[in-house]
């Protein structure tokens, strides 16, 4: 048996985009990343430039999300980023009902954890690396290289925590998680692919 | 280039123990897990036994060891477990300068983490995995198996934490995390022998 959804989580600068889009390519699956925007944008209403921008990002509000459906009964007033990611939770299941794919970031992981066919992958590297790798890819903003890295890590972490109550990179929440800066991005792709079809 | 030295740290329960000693096998190294206990009863004078039983423990000192050289004028008696530890330490240092090898546990990350020769491997899996490999291999041993589990985490967690400051199982740690119980052992293998040549 294979598995039929590959879910990609990955620090920012570590090419876990690509990595995962070569992954898609070499297993001949549809890929998802910033391909979601699009279908949440269609689904949801919301501005495409909107969805990038906050896609990953939580609201101020306190409490867990997952709360909400213990506390129904209270009036709780829901956020745009809880009303986004809903949107895309149900975008996600509906997916991985519909295809075998590759997705990308959005606590796919999580939304999908009651499957048995999926892959978690996280994509992680040294702040050097990830230094080298922004910088190459994304230029200089003028904004201090290392802010830029705690800044992404932090956001991201605190989505997931948010909407997962888990922490972020705990490697328990995946079955495979590879130091792209270490291992490269080839063999990164390869070692993903084999443990796909080895399932 | 090739790593020269593979440290393999890994969840009770998870094979890791097996697997490193067929990544040995395969690259043809020294397999060093329970055979450091002799070369430390030799070195220190402790019995044999007392280091199996005691080599991943701590001591009740409060602060960590390693203030011990921030703090080097004040008084701090030292501890079997620290002296255990000392011993291995220097052990490892001088193993890894000497051959290329792979280590089984015991900080063998964190004690050679200046060398850029190395590839630190994390075994884990899930808890249901786990307790059928601990009942399979070891047996039954009365305790209740989920805390022969939790009993065995929380040693090693807090043996790592206190002669490392780092937290034992984050994947910034190492370079390629596996979970044994989803990829399968063989596998595993296979990835570690690949990334480790692939250097």
């Amino acid at each position: 048996m294979s598995a039929r959804i590959i879910t990609i989580s990955r620090q920012f600068g570590t090419g876990g985009h690509t990595i995962g889009q070569k992954v898609a390519e070499k297993l001949g699956l549809p890929f998802y990343d910033s391909e979601l925007v699009t279908k949440i944008a269609e689904k949801s209403g919301f501005d495409a430039s909107f969805i990038k921008e906050n896609a990953e990002r939580t609201s101020s509000v306190s409490g867990f999300f997952y709360d909400m459906g213990i506390h129904g009964s209270s009036y709780m007033p829901m956020s745009l980023y809880d009303q986004l990611y809903i949107t895309q939770h149900n975008i996600i299941r509906e997916l991985a009902e519909k295809e075998s794919c590759v997705i990308v970031g959005r606590c796919a992981d999580y939304i999908l954890e009651d499957r048995n066919d999926t892959l978690n992958v996280f994509i992680y590297a040294d702040n050097d690396y990830r230094a080298k790798y922004i910088l190459e890819t994304y230029g200089d903003n003028g904004k201090k290289i290392e802010k830029r890295i705690k800044d992404k890590d932090n956001t991201r972490a605190s989505y997931y925590r948010h909407y997962t109550n888990r922490e972020w990179g705990d490697p328990l929440n995946y079955q495979l998680c590879l130091n792209s800066g270490y291992i490269g991005a080839e063999k990164c792709v390869d070692i993903i692919v084999q443990v796909a079809q080895g399932k």
